[in-house]
């Protein structure tokens, strides 16, 4: 009696929609019982062919559509609640379906985010994974962009510019770097690591917060606009890996692509100094390092990028922007 | 400073933002708070060439991608309390945006179900519109599929097959109906008619329930499944409008188009005997007709349309599948 639609999600998905208010994906909804807490809420869609290359193996995408979503959460200090996904398919191949549910279900289990339903369509275009993810935060608690003050520390968690090198190596380029650092890269660029674990010592201590998705420099823009403040970041502050830190010496103009570049999913925060201490230890407590990067101003002025002389480094642009 | 997307997001979407937890659009994510309510949520998208006609004009295209999830929260008990919107588009354009972004902010106001935030992408494919809603219904309230018992009628609102009408008009197919008539069925399929207004007889005295937008028998058919029942329906006593009824004489064999097209969104639910007076009657309140169509008998079968003389009407197939 099943239409084709229902017979894919019973075989792929019910499986790891193991919540209670899932219901087994055999309803129109699912239920989220608050249990006192606010519910934040956050959408993210990738697209094949402009988040994601088109052959790129199923269970990275999977892991990509959920771990983008799951870093907003982190940055806004919420523990995950679960999620619901729509899945725009060209057609529907086993072969491809069953390791991104596969994937999907492994990652909502780590993360403890699990699936509570969704929709499935299809599609002429690009394969497309939409996904709209829950988390918990005490009433009133979610960290915003728009609270940032001046003289508060900017922080930034792992380590900035991977992913877009990682894209760069995927698409190509020749970077000079050994074919395990080239592969990390890659990594970093498919299968972003949500810093999930940073999300109560934000909630704690940061004055406002946002996860850096579109590149450093134009997400902390947006963070400076919305809070009506500037800022000042020391260049050889900003945290990179030994990869990253080997291809800018090979080419000190790569600064420009590691704090524009998109992709990172690193949590970008500002904390006053009186919680800086107590930030740091909750970090490191977590094992996810993080680093400070500079302090916020007054002004309107877009965000500096310094040098170690003081001096600033022009930005042909900040961000990755889809239009 | 802001990029492309934030401008699209600023001007079209900021203005129809007008929920506090929306935070004005500004942020990463948004906040709900359930003060005590269960959280029911659901996912529907809609894609250009699928789901809606390229060329629909963008208002109708608005106005479905919410309504169906509308549809959906209303036959599950649920009273609306706002939605996120992903929206993949291959270029930007004026003339689409402004009239779909009106009408969305429309319909937010007029079921009361406002815009907290969402996802904007480039796709290189069809126009897709994703949409996540959220209702509230007291603890352990949000009506399931699973819970339909023999014995049960089953009921309908307004009326089933204008949708299906509508499109084969759309699509050129000649029907002998007067230009109004035709207008309004290409209309019905354009622009569902959520029941939200049933929300409340739903959720108070059906004993089960969904919305009906695959085709009435094919979603009778998942119902009963979900519930371990079967069900026997009067094929007279299927709700028609004047211009379906008018087809069904020139056409008797479009029945079967009627019970299996999709695009409904009409609240198909069962009722157990001692509450259906009292839903009949909470129904009448709002104005909304309800129709009994049958009853919900024991087994496994798929369930049955039966003519006057109480014989089985064959259907070539139940509802609309993607895959």
């Amino acid at each position: 009696m099943s239409s084709g639609e229902d017979d894919l999600i019973a075989r792929y998905f019910r499986p790891v929609a193991t919540a209670p208010g899932a219901l087994g994906l055999v309803d129109d909804a699912a239920v989220l019982q608050p249990a006192g807490d606010d519910i934040v809420v956050t959408a993210d869609a990738i697209v094949a062919g402009v988040h994601f290359l088109p052959d790129d193996p199923p269970d990275t995408v999977a892991r990509k559509a959920l771990r983008v979503n799951l870093s907003d959460l982190a940055a806004k200090g919420a523990t995950p609640a679960g999620f619901v996904l729509t899945l725009a398919l060209r057609e529907v191949s086993e072969s491809w379906l069953a390791p991104f549910a596969r994937a999907l279900g492994d990652d909502a289990v780590h993360f403890d985010c699990p699936l509570l339903g969704g929709d499935t369509v299809s599609t002429p275009g690009p394969l497309t994974v939409s996904i709209t993810a829950f988390g918990r935060v005490p009433p009133g608690r979610m960290v915003r962009r728009s609270t940032a003050k001046p003289g508060d520390h900017v922080m930034v968690s792992g380590s900035i510019g991977d992913a877009v090198l990682g894209l760069a190596i995927l698409k190509g380029a020749s970077s000079g770097a050994g074919e395990d650092a080239r592969a990390a890269l890659a990594d970093r660029y498919r299968v972003p690591q949500p810093r999930v674990t940073l999300a109560l010592a934000v909630r704690d201590h940061a004055s406002a917060a946002m996860d850096v998705s579109d590149g450093l420099m134009g997400d902390l823009a947006k963070l400076c606009a919305a809070s009506g403040v500037s800022a000042a970041i020391e260049a050889a502050a900003v945290p990179l890996s030994p990869s990253a830190r080997g291809w800018l010496q090979r080419d000190s103009a790569a600064i420009g692509m590691l704090v524009s570049g998109g992709d990172d999913y690193e949590i970008l925060c500002t904390v006053p100094d009186h919680r800086l201490a107590a930030f740091e230890a909750a970090a490191e407590e977590t094992g996810t390092s993080v680093s400070r990067i500079g302090r916020i101003v007054s002004g309107k002025a877009p965000p500096k990028l310094l040098d170690a002389r003081q001096q600033e480094i022009a930005l042909a642009r900040l961000s990755y922007s889809h239009f």
